[in-house]
């Protein structure tokens, strides 16, 4: 079992102006990750516009997220397919170029199916002996899975000790996961890190998300693990601005990856269409905010 | 046409414990939005469970605001109805009853069909003199409203001269209606308040929204008439942990009304069923950050 | 308990050209059920544009078809809430007015969530000591319920002894559902008809539904009863044409209602706005489809 | 420009046993087309399964499929990808591969963005000189477009000359847009062929489906081209009872793929899971359904 506790950066894929993937900016996303005390990466999420890249650089992109991150982070692939046998292959595609963990969303159905998602869920975890993530994102997924399933679910799989809780309100999600669950499942928070503080304070053991300053998400969790809530707060509440101004429904990638370049981590701000760009006003926005809130950090 | 501008306090409706209409606790309501400088209230929307009363609570309700804020706030009544008929009734009944204003929605409609929103806007504008706000907010009402349909819409219906904007990323959507309609539309931000700061910037007139310290909201937007912008962004930022914290999804109306209980404005903060109510761990959390917040502000 | 087994005819609420209510067009229509040998009749249904009613209007719907009916079929009514509360008072309104059995669907809930489905159903049948159908009708809800959840709910309900299925694919939930539940709970058929043959075949005890001839449904489960299925499925299958016809997605209660009125039962074949009508090309479809199926009848 | 009037063999994805593609049963569906005067046949279209399948498995069957067509039958490729990029990737590919068409539906975006919708068909219309047919079928694409939207993009498109209108009711939409586009737009009904008979009648050229007795489409549309729409009647009417139990939500692929193997042309009926399998009650109902419809044609 993989100790992933901590917080993971979710990696956007990086694209040059022209939408081609640039693989050699993950080197400083990873760099970024490694710096900031990230306890790992994870590629080939949503924000990871996974759904927008084909089967080929699916495996380019996790080959080089491992190379890259091998000794110094943790490597969590998403594995999430359209359907069960793309899932396992995913999954064996991910284990066998060298993953440390997978994250896996239910999959598309017509109709809400909890034997359905159960079944998938079975497949991909026979078919890889890596930690096995549950991602519960039902805005994305479009599946509902309430704390008792997701209970008993995670207490038949063999390697399924973590959860990616993204089914807002969160913190009170966490606390009836960890109810039923208790210690042997693992609870990363998401959703850009607007609730990081609560879900940490209910149990959460680190968050999963791509806030383009990883540092500040880790920097609470640190300050909480010490005991000290009352300066978390302080510092997770002076960042906090800027993590809702991110978190924007449509724009958030768009917006992440403007920071990261601003940053000097990414060279293009590309996202695929018809992911949304931002205008000039909300440009103009999010440096003022950055300049306000990374300056006084 | 009323003059508008400003903060709204968007009022729940509150109830007793055994959920029956508690008229009386509309006086505190009325009065904290008097004491906290709005220019008027809200009621009948959807953070007032108005899906959730009779026709005849309905109407109680009204008369009961109307005569409580006479002469001292605009009293805005949420009109939508579930068919074309229904509104133009409600309609009839809230000018009958003395609003100062209507607040519309579109009607529910299996699919995204312009014409008929557009035909069901224009019927109710023909049944009642009074100003029109037109309330944007897909999550809610199925449908998707484009800045262009808006400034189309708005542009043929003499009544609709404001518009409630709660479609998300909200601050290039203001931008947008604004690019197209121009100073003759006010654009009202909602959604709890969470992007006020940047709505105002955008050209916003203001706010409509229920979050349970207007006087947050009033303060913000004066500094920032007042050309202070910066000041203005130092005070909301003080109330932004808050106003996240209340705008949970599927819970704010609970949240809502255990602080305006704990701030002896309900007497109750029962919502009805099948409205979710709150755990103990979230009451002591909204306990906490209000203590933190609202006594240092 | 209540004998509901047969045909019951839905009624749609009949309206003047001006979009008033017209109660006396309800006498033809249950003319129409008992002189087809329905054995009841249901208002206030989705068909019955339940939604664009007041609450007075309900109350004059439910007591005309109720008066009208007296002795000659059964009326269920059609008592969804929007809310728990709202459920119980229709409920408990239904039942002073005389109805014999309630048909309650799933309240509008913003997530899957079975247990507030599950106290909504509590507290409805708790309300009155009528017959209960439960309605299952995710396209309308939002509600997905499971043959398992089905089978526990109405187990606990005393009064639960029906269900109305339209989930499709119906025939094979027919099956799941009775596999579970026996015959301790009566299936009926909707959503026109169309699989109205296979539901029977599957142990359906009936169907509750609004094809404009009603007739053809009666005969169809008369012949199965009396175990000739071969002429039974001769008999449906003349039909079918125009059972697929009327039951098109969106305009299913327009063509119904200008079957009616050409059949001299409704004055009008009004439908509140923004309820679909039809094309004059649509129309003319439908009189050649009805001089073809009903001359041949 | 390719002259695609008629009815299409919508291809299912064959499948072995234990989920691998099994190429070979290609042939055997392409033969079932030309022996029924299919004009020509659709792979990888939402019931080929496109969805389920990897990149490379999309290239075999384009291959397999073209190869087998040749010079027999016209070949459409379903090119819609979850991007941009992937969509022109996809033409690409098809156009390389030698397809006769391209089978084009909008990418899935978060919310109704029509502006997205026609940037994604210009950027693949301009990535190959096929001719383009539009799929019109929110019900998989969550995007809605309107007749006049339809008419507007496929005249921007210069090989936007087709179009598979599976936005019910149908028949009226085949009017609206004809309407409005006129004979420069050829509209083909698909959804099983349920209304093929009324879409016909209303202007449509073909249809565009994979019910497993395409001849029984070909000799409705031979009749109606013949002028003789009362023996189409006759004719399509015999064949309703099976084309509606095929057309079943959720299990028509299963259904389908089932038939086929009866009918000696698939050796397996296979559907990739989370694809519903059917229990063995609806596989008798089918094949006594067969014995009765295709027996007595």
């Amino acid at each position: 079992m993989a100790n992933l506790k901590g917080v993971h950066f979710m990696l956007p894929t990086p694209f040059h102006d022209d939408g081609a993937l640039d693989l050699d900016s993950f080197d400083a996303l990873i760099d970024c990750a490694a710096q900031t005390h990230c306890v790992g990466v994870v590629c080939l999420g949503v924000m990871g516009e996974a759904a927008r890249l084909t089967d080929a650089e699916r495996a380019l992109v996790t080959e080089r997220v491992v190379r890259e991150a091998e000794g110094r982070l943790t490597v969590t692939v998403g594995a999430t397919g359209a359907a069960t046998d793309a899932g396992v292959q995913r999954a064996r595609e991910a284990t066998d170029l060298g993953a440390d963990a997978l994250m896996v969303s239910p999959p598309p159905i017509p109709k809400q199916n909890l034997d359905a998602v159960s079944a998938y869920f079975h497949a991909v975890a026979d078919a890889s002996p890596l930690d096995l993530v549950v991602q519960d994102y039902p805005a994305q997924s479009g599946v509902f899975m309430s704390a008792a399933f997701i209970a008993r679910l995670t207490e038949e799989l063999p390697t399924a000790h973590w959860l990616k809780l993204e089914d807002p309100p969160t913190p009170p999600k966490v606390t009836a996961v960890r109810t039923l669950a208790g210690d042997r499942l693992g609870v990363f928070g998401g959703l850009g890190g607007v609730f990081l503080l609560e879900e940490l304070a209910r149990g959460a053991c680190g968050a999963m998300t791509g806030f383009a300053y990883p540092e500040a998400l880790v920097e609470t969790q640190r300050l909480m693990d010490a005991g000290d809530a009352d300066t978390a707060a302080d510092h997770f509440f002076r960042w906090l601005p800027l993590i809702r101004y991110e978190a924007q429904e449509g724009i958030t990638l768009s917006i992440r990856k403007e920071i990261l370049q601003r940053r000097g981590i990414l060279s293009s701000a590309k996202v695929r269409h018809p992911g949304a760009a931002i205008d000039a006003a909300t440009r103009a926005e999010m440096h003022a905010l950055v300049d306000r809130i990374a300056g006084e950090a």
